[in-house]
């Protein structure tokens, strides 16, 4: 009964349990495509010898931000959130890049803290932050590793490049307790656009950008060790541009329906890196002809970006996502009531943010169990 | 520093704080709305003569459960998934009403032990899955509530009516391990229908079906102790309808974007029902000119339904909603960093989920804490 009732409340699977004995709906890894999509970007960085620090917010586990540092060629990881931070080095990770601006007070003393437990650095996009920060890191008698954030073309956080962007840049390197690492310099409105040209001619301007920006803080006599950007959509630009030095893709351990729309310039996909991660689902009702309903909806997965994708099953389609259901069309009726399926989730991070666990599967058996860490950490 | 960590770590606020001490991005009750559309719905079901089952697929919550009980007008609480009925009761519910099936043999246990606990009441669409439950309940040596889950126009769950609907609900009555409650008619699909006609044309239906239904079980000798189904959206006809008996609302304590375009008779809004519900978020940065950047994204609310709406302030829009970060237009450039700002989630129930705590607060003061029991428990 304990065991029963401990699975049902928080852990959908046990190690060595088979795939169809899983609590459904759950978030399961096929490890060896997992295994996969991580060596072939470890492969790419050091080909083209560039820096990976694969982006935390995909995942937001430890164990994966651990491996990926120990077999996926990662110098550090980034993350999004201060507590995903604070849950992540309390979890072991040793070198954060909190790829965003903390501008709360009482954030930014916990901010200061951190560096008494790991390597952790901020962006910023304000003077007024900047200095901020700068007391909190004095108050703490720390130093706090900065990168000024600048607008490529994303237009969220970000400062144009010119005399303000300058300005903050010389007043963190100037402050002893802050250090100017570099610059971040990330599109992410290109990561998801379709087309090879339309992204080209995004990342055409965000690069130009960035080159801008490192050469006016040369010609100031600031030199960037740090200048970060790309994700799994974009990553090949900033590599071949000659300018970053620092990867932050992050959804290509995983992927989604959605990254597989992106096509690359030969007009195939981003074929070197294959659906990994799926939501794992049950039929619960198939009382009327043509139709299953599954038990995967909207507190399962996110559809900000489009429906989920049936895996390995043709001719029976996810059509509708509700909150606690999924319907399918299956014209054959094909579905029994209590058949699984595998679903690719539309977006694979705001997915991952739903569910505590990753259930690590190989060859259909249950191999591992990764606590999703810092889900829910979005403060 | 405890207080700090505790803070940033798991709760986003303390009884007492002022609103703008809350940590961001958090989910916020404004006690004063909240309250008043409880009590309206209470006055509503209790003028009208009509049990009210709330539904807590909404909230999750066992305090909003409890007081929705004691101080709502509820004869007990419906909630979706087994995990969630699990979550309440070992919180204190008492009388559950899973509008739902369950079809896992695992869970089958589970739900059959929770009839020890408290009044559990199940859906069922499937004379197979009947005899499933049947079996287990008098292994259990209990006996399990049953509705028998109609097809009145939602296509999700529901069996049609018809010569099967009736050896279900047959087969649930002659059961001495199971118990015949009546029927489920939930036509989910109106609830978000905005306009009052197009609602009402599939009200008509679905309130047809749902009399042939009890028309048909009647004849079989057959009587329906519950009748139940109607949400905030559509309560008013199946209330009128005199043949439900119980409501099951849920959304109508928050409110959100999406139910405010839902237009009444009149053409007003579903007028008496406000919205109590709010994402509080911080501005983190403006280094652009005409827009400012908040820090609640897709992690902290669902935008199935479309994105929200910055409440109480003009001239300031919501315009895209991205991963952690949600992008404001301000031409007025009013939103100055770190100043905060209330926004009504498009849909409520999914952004829920996403959280840990309701804060619920009057007069611009933390007054109490509520965990969402049962937040992820959608297994």
């Amino acid at each position: 009964m304990t065991e029963k009732l401990e699975l049902g409340f928080n852990v959908p699977a046990k190690v060595g349990q088979e795939l169809n004995e899983i609590c459904t709906p759950a978030l399961i890894v096929d490890l060896d495509v997992f295994e996969r999509n991580v060596a072939t970007m470890k492969c790419y960085a050091e080909d083209n010898n560039i820096r990976l620090r694969a982006h935390a917010k995909t995942h937001k586990s430890a164990d994966i931000s651990a491996y990926l540092i120990k077999s996926g060629g990662c110098c550090g990881i980034c993350c999004q959130k201060l507590s995903e931070a604070e849950g992540l080095i309390r979890a072991g990770v040793e070198d954060v890049l909190l790829t965003n601006i903390v501008v709360d007070p009482i954030k930014i003393e916990r901010l200061v803290a951190l560096t008494k437990q790991a390597r952790i650095i901020v962006c910023v996009d304000d003077l007024e932050n900047a200095k901020n920060l700068a007391v909190a890191a004095e108050r703490a008698n720390t130093v706090l590793e900065c990168l000024v954030e600048i607008e490529v073309g994303h237009m969220v956080c970000g400062i144009p490049i010119g005399a303000d962007m300058i300005e903050l840049a010389k007043f963190v390197d100037e402050s002893p307790s802050l250090k100017f690492e570099g610059i971040q310099a990330y599109q992410g409105m290109a990561q998801h656009t379709y087309e090879f040209s339309d992204r080209q001619a995004l990342l055409d301007i965000a690069i130009d950008e960035t080159r801008k920006a490192v050469e006016l803080l040369a010609s100031e006599g600031l030199t960037c060790n740090t200048i970060g950007g790309g994700g799994t959509g974009t990553h090949p630009f900033e590599t071949k541009s000659g300018i970053y030095n620092e990867l932050q893709c992050g959804s290509y351990i995983f992927m989604d329906v959605d990254y597989l729309r992106v096509k690359m310039d030969d007009g195939s996909y981003l074929s070197d890196y294959k659906p990994s991660l799926f939501v794992y689902s049950t039929v619960v009702s198939n009382a009327k002809p043509g139709r299953a309903i599954c038990d995967a909806g909207l507190k399962a997965q996110s559809v900000d970006s489009g429906l989920p994708e049936i895996f390995g099953m043709a001719n029976v389609e996810y059509v509708k996502c509700i909150d606690e259901h999924g319907v399918l069309l299956d014209p054959e009726d094909k579905l029994k009531l209590n058949d699984r399926i595998s679903l690719i989730p539309g977006h694979c991070d705001p997915t991952c943010n739903l569910h505590e666990w990753f259930v690590g599967v190989r060859n259909g058996v249950v191999e591992s169990l990764w606590p999703i860490t810092s889900r829910g950490k979005f403060f």
